[in-house]
């Protein structure tokens, strides 16, 4: 969108000590779907606003999200977001903790930049959003070690740690573009929903996607014995032997690179692939259902467009 | 004050997941002085608001200023805070990386919780601030591994990293107690000053104290080879054998403990323990000074009590 790659190109986040703010131009000019800003522009729209009035949370909400991506990096060990090395691997761990706060900061001063009207609801809407992606990243980091973890908890884990921040940045566009109170709720609802079915839909496609569609070797997530709604989902389905195996996916923290197409088959056999496809279309399916009374219609078609091409994506 | 005790008694940090609340819990249980709200209460009520309208944003800042302190025990690899153990020691980094994230959203949401009138001085306010001490922090990281750092650089770093915060506690009392902008600043003026003034007297202390009256050995600063307003101040007044000891200091990031009263007899020599007397006069006077304008002369006797009381302890 225009909007935004304009806004992201004005934003200015140079500054003294470069050793600070370095970084920070670094990671946010590492590209990405701008999803979300796109998301709280649309919002605004459909609401009746000018989205020109929305750039700057919509701006804001991005720098949070990529704020998350440097403090979860270090989190999880990664050395590689978007092809380039992260924060913590190019520069060291003390630069990704403070660069990473000083994004969150920088964050609330652009969510913080609307018409003073809107200056309260957006802000609790912001705040809640945050704390509840904070709170979505222990259940993914505790979910490692735990066990049982039920599907309910991966449900509600991906709905905190991906989901609301997507309805987050449709509510904070609509109560900016001047929406009624039932109108940012059902545009929350339709984000978090098309989240929930994004993160299961990925799940998926670890495992069922073509692998020269993927652009790389499927099964990631079964090598690293990652907890995704597949392998709880199989857990659940199963006994005796197939139990063992998948069990031994959680145990041994993950299985070698030639037994993927065995576990492939075995969750096709335990349902599983199936049930993931089933929660993918139910939760778009809430998802569509959330804007059913909404009466821009060229702003339903963009976010009904928008729902299917994230779900039904084939990588 | 009574109004913090009770505020931070009955402020609700806890939550699911605990692995998230449990230390944000036990580290804002630590204690401390409470000196920052207790500014911010200060300020309100010489500014002649009720003290009870700033309580929300003066836990705020105390919230704030001790996400400051999780996240700098982990850069500083420090293991004990205020006598116990500190929050990346009693549980682990990732941790202390998404609790510390996470106060400082709920620091946010307290210091947002003013009347809407004053939300945008007060939150404009605030997010200059936290800015501000992150770059104080980068600076004070930078500065073991840069050199020169002159005097000046010295002060800009505690301005930024200790100083800003208490200026913005009591700007942000005084907002929500009405003050016009002139008296807002002035007190910002006041803190910051004092601030500075403070962190100076702080290392004059670390060498010049009576070992008894500090309940520690002296010198730390020296054995640990930080620069301090002292040091740096050693360096510039030196030459020949006397700056060959200092650089000393620097290149072997430290002195053994038996050398610290052969420094302090240097530091004496050199002068920097006068300079360093002088600068601690020099800021508090500014600080009073920012009060002369001041009408309220109840609150202005409790500030002036406040400056004497921060410049001039002996430990």
């Amino acid at each position: 969108m225009r909007l935004i790659e304009e806004g992201l190109r004005q934003l200015d986040l140079s500054g003294k000590p470069v050793e600070l703010y370095d970084p920070i131009q670094y990671f946010m000019g590492l590209g990405g779907k701008r999803l979300r800003p796109a998301l709280c522009l649309v919002a605004c729209e459909l609401a009746g606003g000018d989205p020109q009035n929305a750039v700057f949370p919509a701006l804001g909400i991005e720098v949070f999200h990529n704020f998350t991506l440097v403090h979860d990096d270090i989190m999880d060990l990664a050395d590689v977001r978007r092809g380039q090395p992260t924060v913590h691997k190019k520069w060291n761990l003390n630069t990704a903790i403070l660069s990473g706060d000083t994004m969150l900061v920088k964050a609330y001063q652009l969510v913080s930049s609307v018409d003073s009207a809107f200056l309260k609801p957006v802000l609790d809407t912001f705040s809640t959003t945050a704390i509840e992606v904070c709170e979505g990243q222990q259940y993914d980091m505790s979910f490692e070690t735990e066990d049982p973890v039920t599907e309910g908890d991966y449900i509600e884990m991906i709905r905190l740690k991906t989901s609301v921040l997507l309805g987050g940045a449709l509510k904070i566009g609509a109560i900016v573009g001047g929406a009624d109170d039932e109108t940012s709720q059902k545009l929350y609802d339709f984000g978090v929903n098309v989240g929930i079915a994004f993160q299961i839909q990925d799940d998926l496609l670890d495992i069922m996607a073509d692998e020269a569609e993927l652009g790389k070797k499927i099964g990631g997530d079964l090598l690293e014995g990652k907890k995704t709604y597949l392998l709880l989902k199989a857990l659940e389905n199963s006994k005796g032997k197939d139990r063992q195996l998948i069990e031994k996916v959680i145990v041994n923290s993950g299985i070698k690179a030639n037994q993927t197409q065995k576990y492939k088959e075995l969750y096709v056999k335990l349902g599983v692939v199936e049930n993931a496809a089933a929660e993918v279309k139910k939760y778009t399916h809430l998802a569509l259902n959330a804007l059913k009374n909404i009466k821009n219609e060229e702003a339903k078609i963009a976010l009904d467009w928008l729902a299917h091409l994230l779900t039904d994506r084939k990588k």
